[in-house]
C-alpha cells in the first residue's frame, strides 16, 4: 500500500523535503490518557506487547493523538533475550528483572539464537500485520531491536544498573563467552529484524540504550562490530542506529551501512557534522526535559534546533520522552515541527 | 610542615616530574578489609563521616594500604546541603535520601548559606588536622565537594536518579529559583573549602557527578558560572575540577582559574588534548572495570594510558573505584604507575 505520508522514508533516503519529519521516541506510552487506560485494564505491561491487537492499537494511538510522521511499534528490546529462553519480567517502578542471568560460557552455548530464537516472536509479527492494516498507509511503520551490547547488559546484569559493572566485568574476564553471547544475540536480533521487515515495517531502529558506559577502546570491540553485522544484513528498508552517549565513536558509526543516525541531547549538532562526514542523516534531539517547560521556549528550542541540523534531520528528542511529559508540551513541540518550511 | 612526597602537588602546578602521581577516586573505602572492619562497628555511614578520629583513620588507611601518592579525606559531598538545613540519610545499598527536599522559592530562600551553612562542619575540620598530624608530610592531602548542579540535584531529587528529571524540570519551570539555590550552594561551598584549605587541605577537588546529564545549552547556564565562582575565590592550593560526561564543555572547563581537569572513561586523551590548549594538567582516566582484569591487561592500560597523556598527569581511574574491587588489582594498577618513569 503506497504511504499517504512518506516524509520520514523520504528524508531517510536523503531526499529533498518540504519540512523535517517529526515523531518521539516513547510516544507510545504513558503521556497518552488512552494508553494509561489500556495499561490499567491489563494484568501488566507483557500482556500489552505479547497480545497483537493490543499493542496495534497503542502503536496508533500516538499518530491519531499527536499528528506525528509515524508510527513506531509498540514492543520492547527484552524480547529478545526471551526468545532465546531468558525469561524477563516488569516490576511496576523498578523495570526489568530476569529470574536467571548468564554467568559463563556454558549458559551461552545453552541458548538459542538466529531463527529459531526469532521464530517464537510471531506476536509481534502479527502486531504489525494488523498496524499495517489499521494505518492504512497514514505514515509509515518503525520497528526497533537493542543493539547486541544493550541486550548483552541485561542478560548478564539481569536488571538495569548504574554502573553495568557485572555486564562490563564479563567483557575483562571472560572475553571470548562475551563475543559467543553477542554473536548469538547479533544472529537473533537479525532474523528479528528481517522477519519484521518481511511483516511490512517501513524503517528499523537499533537502540544502544547502554553505549555510554563503555570506554572508546571497548566499544570498538564489543559494539560497533556487532551493530555493523545487523546494518549489512538488514536490506532493503531504511535504518537508524541511535547510540545513546557513543559521542566518541561518532566515526565509525559514521562507516556504518544505515541511513540514519540518532544523536542525544549532549550531542551538539556542528559536533556531529564534524565527526560524520558521510551523508548520514541525523536524528534528534531535544533534551527531553525541555517539554516540561513553557510552551514559547519548547517553540524556539525546536526551530533553533531545526536550524542548527539543516537539512537531512528528523526531529525527535534525545532520548524516550519521559512519562510525566504534559501531553500539550508534547503537542507543541509535534505542532512547531509541523508548521516549519524550509 | 614540608611533604615528604609531594608528586601530586609538583605536578598539578605543571613542573617536570619523574613519574605520573597516582591516586583512586574512592580509594578511601570499601575496597579495603580495614576499612570494612571500621564500617562494621559502627551504627552508620554518617557516624564514620562525622567523627573526625574515624574520618581520620579511614584517610590514612590507603597510604599505608596501597601506596598512593595522595591521601582524600574521607567525607561526602551531602554534609553541605545538611549544613545548609537539608538533613539526609544514607539508606544502606541505596544511597542518599533527603527527608525533605526543594520544591520552591521559598524554600530556598529558608536555607542557610554562606559562613553560616559552613560553620556547621566543624567536624570535617577537626578531621583535616589529624589527618595532617597523623601524615606527617607523607603525602598531600585532597579536599572535595560536590559541584553547585551536583549538590542542587541531590536538594530537588531527595535521592539519586536515573535522569533526574525533577531537577532538570524545576531549571525549565523555575529558572529564578535554580538560580537563587545554586547561589547560595556556591557561596556555602566557597566557605567551606576556604576554611578546609585554613584546616591544612594541600589540593581541593570539586565533583560534578551529574554534569553529563545536562545538554551543553543548559551546562553553560546553571553549572559553569557557580564553578567559576568557586575556582576564582579558592586561592594558595591546586585546584582540580572533574566534571563527569561534561566532555561537549572541555572548551569551557579550559578557560577555569584552576591547575588539573579530571577526566572520565569515555574521553580520550587526545580528544580532551584538542579542546583543552592552555597548559591544564589531566587526571584519570582508567574505565573502574579495567580493574578487574587480569594483571597483565591492567599493566599494559596503564601503561598505554601513560603513554597517551604524556606529561602533566595524575594517574587515577576515570569514576570512583568499585566496592568490589579485588584489592590485588588495585595494587597491581598503583605499582604499575610507581615503576614507570618518563
Amino acid at each position: 500500500m503506497k504511504l499517504k505520508n512518506d516524509l520520514l522514508l523520504r528524508t531517510a533516503k536523503g531526499e529533498k523535503v518540504e519540512r523535517p519529519p517529526v515523531w518521539l521516541m516513547r510516544q507510545a506510552g504513558r503521556i497518552l490518557p488512552q494508553y494509561r487506560a489500556i495499561r490499567q485494564s491489563l494484568s501488566g505491561f507483557k500482556e500489552l506487547v505479547q497480545t497483537p491487537a493490543l499493542a496495534a492499537e497503542v502503536t496508533i494511538q500516538p499518530v491519531d493523538e499527536l499528528g506525528v510522521d509515524a508510527a513506531i511499534l509498540f514492543s520492547d528490546i527484552l524480547v529478545i533475550p526471551e526468545s532465546m529462553g531468558l525469561n524477563y519480567e516488569l516490576i511496576e517502578k523498578k523495570g526489568p528483572w530476569f529470574p536467571k542471568t548468564i554467568t559463563n560460557a556454558n549458559e551461552v552455548a545453552a541458548l538459542s539464537s538466529g531463527a529459531a530464537a526469532a521464530d517464537n516472536l510471531e506476536y509481534v509479527y502479527e502486531a504489525i500485520k494488523i498496524c499495517k492494516t489499521e494505518l492504512a498507509g497514514r505514515v509509515p511503520l518503525i520497528g526497533f531491536s537493542g543493539a547486541p551490547w544493550t541486550i548483552f547488559c541485561y542478560m548478564i546484569e539481569g536488571s538495569g544498573s548504574k554502573t553495568f559493572s557485572k555486564a562490563k566485568r564479563f567483557l575483562y574476564t571472560q572475553p571470548e563467552a562475551a563475543h559467543a553471547l553477542l554473536q548469538k544475540i547479533t544472529d537473533s536480533t537479525i532474523h528479528y529484524l528481517q522477519q519484521k521487515v518481511n511483516a511490512g515495517i517501513d524503517l528499523v531502529q537499533v537502540f544502544d540504550s547502554w553505549a555510554g558506559i563503555l570506554s572508546p577502546a571497548q566499544y570498538q570491540v564489543f559494539a560497533i562490530p556487532y551493530i555493523r553485522q545487523i546494518c549489512d544484513a538488514i536490506q532493503g528498508v531504511p535504518m537508524t542506529v541511535f547510540c545513546k552517549g557513543a559521542w566518541f565513536a561518532l566515526e565509525a558509526l559514521d562507516q556504518l551501512d544505515c541511513q540514519v543516525l540518532g544523536l542525544d541531547w549532549n550531542t551538539q549538532a556542528n559536533f556531529a557534522k564534524q565527526k560524520v562526514t558521510s551523508n548520514k542523516v541525523f536524528q534528534g534531539n531535544a533534551d527531553p526535559c525541555l517539554l516540561y517547560a513553557p510552551a514559547k521556549e519548547i517553540e524556539q528550542t525546536v526551530l533553533s534546533m531545526i536550524e542548527d541540523f539543516g537539512t537531512g534531520h528528523i526531529v525527535n528528542l534525545g532520548h524516550g520522552v519521559y512519562p510525566d511529559t504534559p501531553l500539550d508540551n508534547v503537542k507543541t513541540f509535534v505542532n512547531t515541527v509541523k508548521n516549519f518550511s524550509y
